[in-house]
């Protein structure tokens, strides 16, 4: 297969500048190794809701059902954020796009970029050398389970819920990727309180007598907040449920000093979406100063998806080329700061 | 009021061994002052369970409820943690405790140390002046509302409940602190996902409207977890719900580097316990080497809350001492460590 549908959702904020590079960055991989990509364009988030009242209208689910891959932007606008008494609000569309296309795993990778280590808060000798790759399930447990307020009376509650058939999944591709890396996958639960934790634990236990040159092994929520600071290295893959995924994952992003760098993935059985994991950085919109590279490294991630192996190792160069030679915006390099626009030519020219 | 009944738990691991140096140095504090301090002990914990068959037994729990303050070691067995179908669990006595006293707020006081800011893993200048003080909600939301396994069917749920009365009392301790420090109420939530965070929303800012002078702020759990590493200087007062508080607490407590140092304090309407941040440390049980510094400034706590404000000044002055004069234990200092008992002889002699 040379001829690939691509649902583009640029989202809010600083969302339509990073994925316009990553764009441009397509259509040269198109060139350079003689694929073709059909960008078909949605809206959401706030974007989608000023102009159609909804986070996620339909025809923008119907476009990213019949692609190939889904590349997203970002999503989020402060004028919600400040009124949480919003009905509507961007979130929404998210939510409800990773539960319509079954996006069980978000996968983000966490590397340190040598070149970059002193961007971080913490010091070099904790972090260097960090390798984690960590697998969030995504539409299921409280996020998703039922939710209910009671105005009058003062009360509400959010129910997390698992069944097994949405631990098994995701649990299955963590240990894969483990094998491919150094064996080891530690689920980050509170087994020690929740009942959904100790279903997420004996189903890891299971899965992993499948996988006898994988090590599986526990970790509490409040120990692994503590223990990605205080010693990263020690992990490998992480497997864990929705919303300690979500805390989790951004914990780590922050520890390499380069969050404007950081990719992920969103898999389900036949749909995938890709997206920066920064947000939507309002105050940065339309400045030409947001980084790119999370959005073209997601881009990476979704030529891995389409298996064109070769692009996505060049894809990869690319980068890596740019950062050596501190060809960055200015969150990476503020003595000389390149814009948007000049990093994704950067890339681009190179591929 | 100058007689005071301390209920004792020393729980499991290291917790007997650092509860002993507290005792030391009230009863020094109790020579210097003129106090007198009745202390009854009670099981609690793996102990608890190895001799009762419960974590907490029913003397132990009446014990707690006529004391005027409970001081309490650590808890957890590995060869618990290790077993997750065991019905009968360590941590299932604190949780009870908690509950049957009504210890509606946690408190855990965050400082950095200059004389030990070197042990961080963050860097000096993203962590010096840190000064944050947290109220984690600590008997309702996730941990204690209904729980639900059913085994045949591979299925879990634990719901995550909150009525308005469970909110009012820690947020309003959050804020008269608050009034007291930088003015300034943090509260972490997930109000873009969850009911109950949003009630909390609304909660906090009705509340705020009654202290016009304290600033109040909303932030995102994902993104706290964040900034706790990117620049935990921005905090003064945090205040959150039980699962969020268990997370974010824990974090906060390895950027100052020196979690075998902080104290925390669980305050209900009529019972109020007083524990180290760190857990049972079962390595190190029996060895001589852990700090007795947390149970000695969760000692410090108690004397606040017993209104002795002078013997509280007294003891955190002579902890101060012995940090500034090395006088500490193997984690702080190894070239020169003392042993648990001389760093508590050292600090109660000072007294
Ligand atoms: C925007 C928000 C609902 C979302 C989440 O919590 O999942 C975001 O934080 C993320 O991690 O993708
Ligand atoms: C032991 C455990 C149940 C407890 C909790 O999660 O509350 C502990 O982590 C704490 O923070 O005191």
């Amino acid at each position: 297969k040379t001829n690939f549908n691509i649902a583009v959702l640029p989202g809010d904020g600083i969302g339509p500048e990073v994925v316009d590079e990553s764009i441009k960055i397509l259509n040269a991989i198109a060139e350079a190794f003689r694929y073709k990509f059909d960008f078909t364009y949605g809206l959401m988030g706030a974007e989608a809701i000023y102009k159609t009242g909804k986070p996620l209208p339909d025809e923008t689910l119907a476009i990213c059902r019949a692609s190939d891959a889904v590349l997203f932007g970002a999503i989020g606008d402060p004028s919600f954020d400040n009124n949480p008494d919003a009905k509507v609000r961007p979130e929404q569309g998210l939510l409800k796009l990773r539960k319509e296309l079954g996006l069980f795993a978000n996968i983000r990778p966490l590397k340190i970029y040598s070149s970059l280590i002193d961007k971080s808060p913490l010091k070099k000798e904790i972090i260097d050398g960090t390798d984690i790759l960590i697998f969030r399930e995504l539409v299921s447990g409280i996020y998703f389970g039922e939710k209910f307020t009671d105005e009058e009376a003062g009360y509400a509650y959010d129910n997390c819920r698992y069944h097994r058939d949405e631990i098994v999944p995701v649990v299955h591709m963590a240990f894969q990727e483990a094998q491919k890396r150094r064996k080891k996958v530690t689920l980050i639960d509170k087994a020690n309180v929740l009942d959904t934790s100790r279903l997420w634990r004996k189903i890891c236990k299971e899965i992993a007598a499948g996988y006898p040159e994988v090590e599986l092994d526990f970790m509490f929520v409040d120990n692994a907040a503590m223990q990605l600071i205080l010693n990263p290295k020690q992990f490998d893959v992480i497997v864990t449920e929705n919303m300690f995924g979500d805390i989790i994952s951004d914990e780590a992003s922050v520890i390499g000093g380069s969050i404007g760098l950081l990719p992920s993935a969103s898999i389900g059985a036949d749909n995938a979406l890709f997206e920066p994991i920064h947000g939507s950085y309002p105050q940065a919109k339309g400045k030409g100063i947001a980084n790119p590279i999370a959005s073209v490294l997601s881009t990476a991630m979704m030529l891995d998806y389409l298996k064109l192996d070769q692009a996505a190792e060049k894809l990869r160069q690319s980068v890596e080329h740019a950062v050596d030679n501190r060809y960055v915006t200015a969150d990476l390099n503020n003595q000389q700061p390149y814009s948007t626009a000049e990093v994704g030519s950067f890339i681009a020219d190179y591929i």
